[in-house]
């Protein structure tokens, strides 16, 4: 059977979208991987690397741009071409977070290495696998995987929020080793963004394939009602 | 002159659009207004107003899918009409940078007053700012008053990396003031995100003012040599 130029024009978005997702997440994981291993070669990769994060991002959101102008595409369609070019830039900033990651980590290998109360490695697995997740979603347009990935952000919350606490207490204990606490607060909390991103990439998902109901779920008098309840640290 | 429909919506959106800036603009000045006063029931009206931000977000996402749906809009205005959506995300996110401000200056409000080495209101003036130029630019629809923006980020960037090495010399001096030192230092890196995004809105404007060109501008070979200079704090 043919494909319409149509059709092949929006598999290629996907795959393009995919790719991109597959960079992003490898430089998360690469940040981490020089975290723990104190690699500053890795850093440098990393921080390489974002130029093309940022083509990509540019590539993708000309070709959905070209789609749009071109075609006529249908409701699912657009919402579909929509969510690509939301996903696109969420995918880019965890792209920025892994950069930021990589610069804390060249500050730390410049100090001399000491022990933290933080499971760095740990936090990494969790967000990255919201990303991934995120991405899956994506691929089998299934808004249950994406819920899924809502439900893990506030179990990366709470690790941040640990971290959070027993990096303050390190620093009040041994003042000398604050920049290192600090740079690794500073990565936990990049962490956390990486993983607020997939919770937008699969929000995004969500309204690609349920439509606007799930965005509308949201009462603003009850969203109101519960803001006071966020994690105060 | 009657005017069409779809001229309305497309008003209609801007106006919208703006409303939106100037929401998510005044929650930065009053988190930091809330900085600067020790004002508890300042940082309540930020997290209560959190909600009205969102469901502006909604709404105008929703008018724009409406308008890509049912007209056929022309290159120019779909490159608006994206471009509204991704500020759309930018201000929401503005907005979640207020928010934090505020949790944090809560935070603050319960531990003792302290002399801190670092201009919050300077800042936050500097930020607000980009913010509400990068909001006329697109109300003038002037990639000049944009590209200004783009100029003005590296201002608060240094603010940033002086508040960062200024409040690291602190908690080192003064270990007791550590939480209160931390607390700002967030501050700063939200307002510096504030920043960034009032940067994204400016680029945004330019696409759509320019068209492609300004985004094809960045060449990753050179982008990639260029990334290891970043500030190193």
């Amino acid at each position: 059977m043919m494909r319409s130029r149509f059709q092949q024009e929006m598999q290629d978005l996907r795959e393009k979208l995919l790719r991109m997702g597959g960079l992003a997440e490898l430089a998360v994981d690469r940040a981490c991987q020089a975290y723990t291993d104190r690699d500053l070669a890795r850093c440098h990769i990393v921080l390489e690397n974002e130029s093309l994060i940022n083509a990509a991002e540019r590539e993708i959101d000309e070709l959905a741009f070209d789609i749009l102008a071109t075609q006529q595409p249908a409701a699912v369609d657009l919402r579909f071409l929509l969510a690509v070019t939301k996903i696109n830039s969420d995918l880019e900033r965890v792209g920025d977070q892994a950069v930021n990651i990589a610069e804390r980590v060249m500050d730390m290998i410049g100090l001399p290495a000491v022990e933290l109360p933080v499971d760095i490695p740990r936090m990494a697995t969790a967000a990255s696998a919201m990303v991934r997740r995120a991405l899956e979603s994506f691929v089998e347009a299934k808004a249950e995987v994406a819920q899924a990935v809502l439900e893990m952000d506030h179990v990366v919350d709470r690790m941040r929020d640990e971290a959070f606490i027993m990096l303050v207490r390190k620093m009040n204990e041994q003042p000398q080793v604050t920049q290192q606490a600090l740079d690794a607060l500073l990565v936990a909390r990049n962490l956390e963004r990486v993983a607020d991103h997939a919770t937008n990439i699969a929000e995004d998902v969500i309204f690609w394939v349920r439509g606007f109901d799930v965005r509308h779920h949201a009462q603003p008098d009850m969203a109101a009602a519960q803001t006071a309840e966020g994690p105060k640290q």
